[in-house]
């Protein structure tokens, strides 16, 4: 392919807007364009990397006998009504209306569209197992679009739906599916983690996200530094440490005016903040619940919203405190509270004794408290909190450390919750109908892509690796209008062509500073530089990655490409 | 692949809804569902298909320099605005708005979005020509979306746009793509034909069409018995005829009470409608302008409309022909009209003598009339009327006849209107700004899907062109748990393979009529079944297209498919 040929707009200056290190590059390198917030056209540099990552999940998605397809992006708003997720997704939904006023969405997801589709011919257990995926925008319409591709508003997506007659089934293909998807982030030359994830999210009983290590990643990565332990900081779970014994103490209640948070609180009554056993109120679909923790945790909605098994959690206003909790903001507790009022207890307050709490009265608090003090029940202890830096793994093997991560897929085990709420059933093997049983496997297409550019460049632009890169060798003249270089030049496409390389030739007037500056930015792995020693056949071959160069003459070309290309 | 692993849903029955074969077809052979109106998911067969079809484009677009990108689907209202197509696409625009309110619609055809995203980097002739393409969903919301992917709402294009520094280049560009665009109906398997077009439509000044021959088709073809000349109906110039002289009469005025039409008019004063002046009264651009036409031919409004360059144009409605013509409908003509209405006549007036036209006077007619008895100015004669069959060829060659076709290609030479509305400049070889000159080009791949099969099923289903088919080979064991039937069919599928070829095989348990009927239904070209004879390596090759068939061992088997296929 001849550089004049193609659409590159590189830039000189990295663009102010941009934070993210491949929000930069893409930009600077002419691989991307913002056309409006969170919306991107893909110039042809980028969309030839793309198109190299599909193939590769295609040839791994056909080792599973997963079956491609494509559903339509607007889909029918009654659809997602039915599943109870229209009001779930809520603002994050692009909504739309037809000429006609009917309702319509922009898939986020399609779940409920295979569900739908497929029903009508699933109907016997002699026709499962099935799997079908697809490649294709995906739309959600982000309060704060940012970071370029990592997190827009119109993405690319492969989703894949599967679709099984009992459980071992769908263990089967769930465990194939993370094979195949560990092959494609390998292949994609990534350093990534496979971590415990939040199914609940998607209505489902398990899950496992693979999150690309990045800095620059919005996802928090709770792992051992001992094991193989990895959870998402959300889901990580905080093993019970029970708290020292000590001799009960006589309960008092003393004067904590204008006291707001746990830690003027602690330096008022000269305590640590582990000696507090804070309550958060919460309204969980609407009703009042109270979680109480140790005062140097904190509370972790999703692990609640799991228990709870609700699709709104929320923590209640100063208003909801007074009027439905009948408590005073900042000094609520659980002594004396309503019994519609549901009261949770984190596993941090085990064995807690002579406490501090809320003693619901305003600027006023307990102190030397213990739970026969607070509640006339047995509380039960749960994992409520978030897991913190240092603290013991969950498996019991080293202890928890944070790393950042970008979340470039995840795979969930979805039961029954769409095909329930779709009604698509089958009959077994004993003619009775019994609902399919799912699972559902994405990967971002186009946050992959980012995730394999904040892995792999340097100061001077970006470094393919060889499988995905859009050319696999840069032929760059000094001066392709001078005969002898531009006669060797084409002479070199072609070889190297014929050997089945993707190869991209710079014939365009530019100094060899930009043209130089320019191949390293757009980041191909081998650049062959036609200069002065054209006349003897000899060229210079530059790998990107390292920086090296060697002198090769054009008859050692090929084969020399062939084992650099190997090594990378 | 196992066809288990495949998701057919085949149906026994006609669906009623569906009218066009096509759409009967991937209906029936569960190649597409539709999840709302106008709008289909794709079933693994179809995609398969479309993905060749895909295919067979890039390596004609590779061949002239086009380069593949990705625009989003989501593009900012203001960009449209800008353009003047917002208003002038209207309600065929699905339109939304994002959470904050701001607007957007649903992308229908990209000239927009291409010119404002490449303007900054195409600043120099030295950039010039570039052809950028795309192959991505586009929306337009149809009133009434018919006949399954023929009009849908959500379909398929392949969109190409050329930006040229001058009319030389897109003149290549512009024969290139027509060469290209032809190369890929021609493997497709195609009856089409390349007519004369409307370029009006999109602001341009040169178009050609490709329509694929088919009764369903919604347009109708103006070609010449006797040359290569071919039209759309609104495009095809309708040769001036003179009407024959004669002796001039006295212009009289005669009742013609109650009369609202040319042949109610034309039976009371006994003379042909071809003696007949009658008017057309439009609002342009909501101006008046009136054409005056043979009673005996349709006014043209695509001719009308491109000859006074408007964006809009329609009937006037009887109170504008009261109010803004000062006349009464039904008996509206030149004389004395008002000077701000527009005049125009149609050629098939010149030489017209003794003829009947309205006065503007209620049941009123004059009768025995001559130009310059109605008006003042020498009329200039042009072509404003529809042709019809049986006219002479504009070309001078033959005779006019009329076909159906689909319109499956279009490729326009745009000129400068997006340039100059989105200020897109490039500064030529002596330093001078000017508007990029563009060229557009698009072929609807979900259409041409629907007009291949049009041309290529039969009773008994889908008879696909062996370049697009599915899978070239069907496998089809009457008994594939039979250890000799199934052994032998794995072998026969590995053979294939091997060559190259795309085979599925038939491994459900379903009766031998049933699997044939589906094999029929789907159109792979050669089914191969494996039977009684496994014993003796014998199978039977069925082609689809002839339903010819033939014993072969297995030792003949590869070289019979070979010669067959390649005979297709």
């Amino acid at each position: 392919m001849k550089q004049s040929k193609l659409y590159i707009p590189t830039l000189k200056q990295t663009p102010s807007d941009a934070e993210a290190v491949s929000h930069q590059l893409m930009l600077r390198a002419g691989y991307i364009r913002q056309v409006a917030a969170g919306m991107y056209a893909y110039l042809p540099l980028a969309w030839s990397v793309i198109r190299k990552i599909e193939a590769v999940m295609r040839k791994e998605m056909e080792k599973v006998d997963a079956v491609e397809m494509q559903m339509p992006d607007i889909l029918p708003a009654d659809l997602w009504k039915e599943s109870g997720r229209y009001e779930t997704y809520g603002d994050n939904l692009f909504k739309l209306k037809d000429r006609h006023d009917r309702e319509f969405i922009l898939g986020p997801t399609h779940e409920e569209t295979f569900t739908s589709v497929v029903k009508e011919g699933l109907n016997s257990y002699k026709k499962l197992p099935l799997v079908l995926y697809q490649m294709q925008e995906k739309y959600r319409d982000e309060d704060r679009p940012r970071n370029g591709l990592l997190r827009g508003r119109e993405f690319l997506m492969k989703d894949a739906y599967s679709f099984t007659a009992n459980k071992e089934q769908l263990d089967v293909i769930f465990n194939q599916m993370e094979q195949a998807y560990r092959n494609i982030f390998d292949i994609c030359g990534l350093n990534y983690r496979a971590i415990i994830g939040d199914a609940g999210a998607m209505g489902g009983t398990d899950s496992k996200e693979f999150s690309a290590v990045a800095d620059i990643g919005e996802d928090i990565i709770a792992y051992s530094d001992d094991s193989d332990y990895s959870a998402n900081l959300e889901m990580a779970a905080s093993k019970m440490e029970e708290n020292p014994k000590e001799d009960k103490k006589e309960l008092e209640e003393v004067d904590t005016p204008d006291v707001h948070t746990i830690d003027t609180l602690a330096a008022l009554l000269k305590v640590e903040p582990s000696r507090i056993m804070k309550a958060v109120a919460y309204m969980a679909d609407e009703k009042p619940v109270m979680v109480m923790i140790r005062g140097d945790y904190e509370a972790n909605d999703v692990k609640i919203k799991n228990y709870l098994g609700v699709d709104f959690l929320r923590e209640a206003t100063p208003e909801e405190v007074t009027d439905v909790f009948h408590s005073v903001p900042g000094f609520i507790g659980p002594k004396g509270m309503d019994d519609d009022v549901k009261v949770l207890y984190d596993s941090s307050l085990v064995g807690l004794m002579n406490f501090v709490v809320g003693p619901n009265k305003k600027d006023r608090h307990f102190i030397n408290a213990n739970f026969e003090d607070i509640t006339d029940e047995t509380p039960e202890f749960r994992d409520f909190r978030v897991i913190k830096e240092g603290e013991v793994s969950p498996d019991g093997h080293g202890h928890i450390k944070f790393t950042r991560g970008i979340e470039i897929g995840h795979i969930f085990k979805l039961g029954t919750k769409f095909s329930k709420a779709l009604g698509a059933n089958f009959l077994d093997e004993n003619g009775k109908s019994n609902p399919l049983i799912m699972g559902c496997y994405g990967i971002g297409i186009s946050r992959l892509l980012s995730a394999i550019i904040e892995q792999h460049s340097d100061e001077n632009g970006l470094i393919w690796p060889v499988s995905l890169a859009p050319y696999q060798v840069h032929v760059v003249p000094i001066k392709y209008n001078n005969d002898v270089q531009g006669k060797l030049s084409d002479e070199i496409v072609e070889l190297l062509q014929n050997e089945g390389y993707d190869v991209l030739l710079d014939d365009r007037k530019e100094r060899p500073g930009v043209k130089f500056a320019d191949s390293d930015l757009i980041g191909i792995p081998i650049r062959i530089t036609v200069g002065k020693k054209a006349a003897d056949e000899i060229v210079e071959l530059k790998i990107r990655s390292t920086g090296e160069t060697i002198e090769v003459s054009k008859d050692e070309l090929v084969n020399s490409v062939k084992i650099l290309l190997k090594n990378q």
